[in-house]
């Protein structure tokens, strides 16, 4: 095994609004042996986030920033090719924080085996991980949906957004999505089934809010930020909570994030606006999968992955498509073949 | 009594930025006489306060704008003088919205009776009124502050600020006041009680904040927006509460409100951004009072009031000074002797 060849990227440098390629170096080196404690996962799937554009900045945030010459980080969901951990054999799949790399040498206590049988692999990257688990944290227990209650979510056709839709459905909402091009919004719409969809790409999202929520917004799930986040506080209802679970349009401007101009709607509404990050959830992550399992399994939630091919050379130019709006469903890079 | 006159002041234009001269007009004319219900109320004492920006503001708020050519809206504190209400007498005293003139003749199920007595009257517009309302249930309920925890409070030195943070010592936190001026800032330390001031027309708002935060900030009672909102965000400890009580350095630029550029720290630290606004909590209005006079009364909580002369005519001149800062302690104006 140690024979094999580990085909990765580090972080050269910490960009300044998107990553370029020469924020990227590439590597190629021995698989090394694993330790006592440790295995070998071969990466069948890499994860592709926003959330990674953060995890590439400075500074203090809700986890370590990637040091530069790291290893990217990544979560993935592989094959155990080798293994010295107790609980671990060469075979299982599992998956965890595998980093842009072909082979992944790390402590098996921080990987979680999946079933292949329960779904199909990149699932696990999706609704059953860690989008799957934000969306439903961040919407039952920040949200906190009452049937009848107006739910809105950007970037609606995406990994999160898709997620919450349905799941406030299930949970009796009136759900509005926002989402770019004809093609989203017709998905979440007659896919989804989700009540309305807004076209930011087309529509004024302010107007489409006033047609889609005459009695405004009770919860505001935004996984975008900017002039959408503003439009949705013009509309809040009483005691409205948004929750705050990422800002995609802010993280590659390369400009200051603009703060949201209409956040006094906050107090003429008596509303909220809570941050959440959904590694806090982790001990009750499995009782989550085991509920979207079901409905999954009843036909109720619609797991949508968009899977790309090009390995790990294509990572620089795949991670790009979530900043311009190009994947549709959850992005995920196929890494290599079983 | 129909023969006195009544001096005021209406609307005449709604301001952008600062009000000035020409959005006031004075009327003089005869009291009218009161109606079943009616009382008469010669005012005493007039609330100014930083809140009757954004009520001359057209457009959909926690409370009907002031109409173009309405008596300007004010809380105040009065002496009945003629009533046809069953539970009010001449010679009573009380409190409610009587608006910027010298008689009010309104229905008395809106107002208050308070005694003399108790506290001086301005306090009723202090510590017993609005202000301390808007303190107490902003930093109990929304704050929601626990022993040892650090509460941070912008315009300290004022009507509210200086009841925040006088509230959170007697809960048991350790208090840090932000305000204008060596004299605000020894005041709040020195008389209040604070464990620090920060001067933010010298220091370096986030500088100071760092220095006497050292664990980050738990609770953040807001009430001037802007650069202080943004400095207190970078600043925030792991599930920090910032309540949005009002946003002074926002009312009066005349340019759009500057939205918090660090709102995304709600997310890096699993924060909570609440705005409340005081009426809602009327039926407790009562239970709140009682517990601050008892405060007062054991010496744990101090009022103070800052009268100003000058009577009706100088209502437009005085209100400026809340938003340059030059009140110290709650701003009053003084209309009438009994």
């Amino acid at each position: 095994m140690s024979a094999a060849l580990n085909e990765g990227l580090k972080l050269a440098a910490r960009p300044s609004g998107l990553p370029k390629a020469s924020d990227w170096s590439h590597f190629e080196e021995p698989v090394a042996a694993p330790r006592d404690g440790e295995v070998v996962v071969k990466v069948l799937y890499l994860s592709l986030d926003p959330a990674m554009r953060g995890w590439m900045n400075e500074g203090k945030s809700y986890i370590k920033p990637v040091a530069i010459g790291e290893v990217m980080r990544a979560g993935g969901v592989g094959k155990v090719v080798e293994s010295k951990h107790p609980k671990l054999e060469a075979g299982n799949y599992v998956t965890g924080m595998l980093g842009v790399q072909d082979y992944a040498v790390l402590n098996g206590d921080g990987l979680h085996k999946v079933d292949p049988k329960v779904a199909p692999l990149p699932v696990y990257l999706s609704t059953l991980g860690m989008p799957g688990m934000t969306a439903y944290f961040g919407l039952l227990d920040i949200g906190k949906p009452k049937p009848g209650e107006t739910v809105v979510v950007s970037a609606a056709s995406g990994a999160v957004g898709s997620l919450v839709g349905q799941i406030a459905k299930i949970k009796g909402c009136r759900v509005v999505g926002i989402a770019g091009g004809p093609e989203k919004c017709k998905y979440v719409v007659e896919e989804l089934g989700f009540d309305a969809a807004i076209d930011y790409k087309l529509e004024v999202v302010k107007d489409g809010l006033k047609q889609h929520c005459p009695n405004g917004i009770d919860i505001y799930f935004d996984n975008v930020g900017g002039d959408i986040l503003d439009a949705c506080l013009s509309r809040l209802a009483m005691h409205a909570r948004i929750v705050i679970c990422g800002a995609i349009s802010q993280y590659a401007t390369g400009a200051p994030v603009k703060g949201p101009s209409n956040y006094l709607s906050l107090l003429v509404n008596r509303a909220s606006m809570t941050g959440m990050v959904v590694f806090d959830n982790a001990a009750r992550y499995g009782e989550a999968a085991r509920e979207m399992a079901g409905w999954m399994k009843e036909g109720r939630l619609k797991s949508k992955e968009d899977i790309v091919a090009g390995g790990i050379t294509a990572f620089p130019e795949k991670l790009l498509m979530l900043f311009k709006g190009e994947n549709f469903g959850k992005l995920v890079l196929k890494v290599a073949d079983e």
